[in-house]
């Protein structure tokens, strides 16, 4: 198997994009992307694009040959991932696999997706097909509804309060302020999340991810010829994937994902780690109870004390672990199908060293944890600077 | 890269199943093939679906972590790709790469579509999303529409007519009755298709491919572990795959699909064979103005021969060369996602000897052609018996 490295990472502004398409995101953040990693198009081999619900928000499927089309880079082989909001990281899994396996040798992953053409009722629609649609969506449970489901469980299991929830958002708000990419760039406090508006109890607004219009791209090549574009090109060690229940209902815990848990025991082994070597993770915070319970299952903390540890300051930049440093799905917004790539370039600028005023001091090795629905899929990757 | 092969394949009757769900269709194929393979569903660590348009179709996406866990193979990690109507070929090659790269070592490959829980006028919505949406949906051209332009641009410049078309329908009706997964179980006659109501002139009903609902399965694993499981593994000796423009207006010629012609030049290339080596060809008759153009990019007759060559009967069942011994598209069924799946199965039970009345004599190489859309993504397998 061969070993396969990040050499170009590129993106747009996440956000309300009311002056640009599906197409033209894509776009832009794929040229950044080559751009960064001095690569033309004509040398890009294999093309693959994470879109979750491009059916529904923009009338459109195809989106492998749309992506090549648009981009200028026909007959490129192309091809569309989706796994709801893991679309993006499972897209770099893909490509990964694509080089590992020696069938091709310089890829673009991206991910994309354009929600603000339809309405907000519409996109909760859209958005409650990751979940089981039979028996959750069709019966009224749309997503906040799931992950407020979760978080009211780990509250009376755990002790964990609303303020430690809304601590997360406060964090991640603050991180997004650095990050000129970032939906969001004003400061929120405490105060302010528990007097936003009730989505789902406990679930305040200030608590969700917004909807987003955006893209991410990342160029991968074999490691061995990774110098070729790039002085700092950054290996992919670990790149992960599992499953779990689709329905809440059928899950014998609802405080810990059952996918989260085996992705990352997989990903700890292949990259020969341990939690503690991570020095900087993007974890998937569709809602700030998600962050809460995903630092435990990626065992950062003991299962019940995320809350705590948030609210303590542990998960700030440069703290002991710095958690979402590009301000997370909750400060820089949440465009389903580009999450896990924008994920995974926040990840490559942190160990380029080129993060800037939110800058890891020191980091070293950094994950990324992309979750699909409400944990039916998890994609985990561990990168470092290659040697 | 490591070699691969397929030990057990399964599928669903194709057709109107009014009493079967998108998670029935699915767990019937799946567990056919496994059954075929010998293998236990927990043996399997990798699983990738094809499916089309299930967000409009069925209201669900997430379709990768759907077919696990209705499966029962949670926390398998479980992908869904998508390319129109080349979804399951590409679902194929997903898996195929899987094995390839070391990272998976028995996966399961699925292609899956319901369309008939919606409305026939829904449905040619939902499949309009597989060309370009704001050039050719948005302005009105529908599927049956684009490729009766890419037809009459045929009869035009070749003079092809209309009866070489109805000729390929009457011999994919004609093998579709020697197959018992077959939606349609009855022969028709030029006459029959001549008579039939237009839908975009020169294309009428007995032109076009049905909307069925259906699944289809197979397992690989390496080549060198396939004699545990099966006495007659199929190899996969080419796996390739080209995009070309989405919309039709973007084409140099209109009378040929340069995704074909690259994708064939590749896996000819891949498994250094010629077009005179193939036995059987299950190709992508979606209309039967497809079949000729295909047969003809695909190099087994010359450009403006192929509807002079299907009338003629070069394509019939042990006549030059065997295509669509299925029944194709067109007799077989099209459940959009299922198709490339059903198709590598079709290779596979001609390769063992096992396709009973419709089996090609000595059937020693097999092909898939699977497309997307009116041409944008091809997707090509060649597959021989292993030594």
């Amino acid at each position: 198997m061969r070993r396969v490295a990040i050499v170009g990472v590129g993106m747009t502004k996440f956000g309300e994009h009311w002056d640009l398409g599906f197409r033209d995101l894509i776009l832009e953040a794929g040229v950044n992307a080559l751009a960064d990693a001095n690569m033309q198009g004509n040398e890009i081999d294999g093309l693959f694009g994470g879109t979750m619900a491009s059916g529904k928000m923009i009338g459109q499927e195809h989106i492998g040959a749309l992506l090549a089309d648009y981009m200028g880079l026909t007959p490129v082989a192309s091809t569309r991932v989706e796994a709801a909001c893991a679309s993006g990281g499972l897209a770099l899994r893909t490509g990964f696999m694509a080089i590992a396996s020696g069938l091709h040798d310089r890829v673009i992953v991206g991910g994309v997706e354009k929600m603000t053409d339809i309405s907000a009722d519409e996109v909760t629609v859209a958005l409650g097909g990751a979940g089981d649609q039979e028996w959750e969506l069709f019966q009224g449970a749309t997503f906040p509804a799931l992950y407020a489901l979760m978080a009211k469980r780990h509250m009376f299991e755990f002790g964990t309060k609303e303020e430690h929830f809304a601590a997360v958002a406060v964090k991640n708000h603050l991180n997004a302020t650095k990050n000129k990419y970032a939906q969001y760039q004003k400061e929120i406090t405490i105060q302010d999340v528990m007097e936003s508006r009730p989505v789902a109890p406990p679930l305040k607004i200030l608590d969700c991810s917004p909807i987003s219009d955006g893209a991410a791209a990342a160029v991968l090549v074999p490691l061995e010829e990774a110098r070729k574009y790039s002085d700092t090109p950054i290996e992919i060690i670990a790149s992960t994937q599992a499953s779990g229940s689709i329905a809440l209902q059928s899950r014998r815990t609802k405080t810990a994902l059952y996918s989260t848990k085996i992705a990352a025991e997989k990903a700890y082994s292949m990259a020969k780690l341990q939690p503690k070597d991570i020095d900087v993770c993007e974890v998937h915070d569709c809602f700030t109870s998600a962050e809460v319970m995903a630092i435990e299952d990626l065992g950062f903390f003991e299962k019940g004390k995320g809350g705590f540890a948030s609210f303590d300051g542990e998960t700030a930049l440069n703290s002991k672990i710095s958690i979402n440093t590009s301000g997370g799905l909750k400060g820089c917004g949440h465009p389903v199908g580009a999450t896990g790539v924008k994920q995974a370039a926040e990840i490559v600028w942190q160990l380029r060293g080129q993060a800037g005023k939110r800058q890891v001091t020191g980091a070293e090795i950094g994950m990324t944890h992309n979750v699909g629905g409400s944990g039916a899929t998890c994609v985990i990757h561990i990168m470092k600077r290659a040697d």
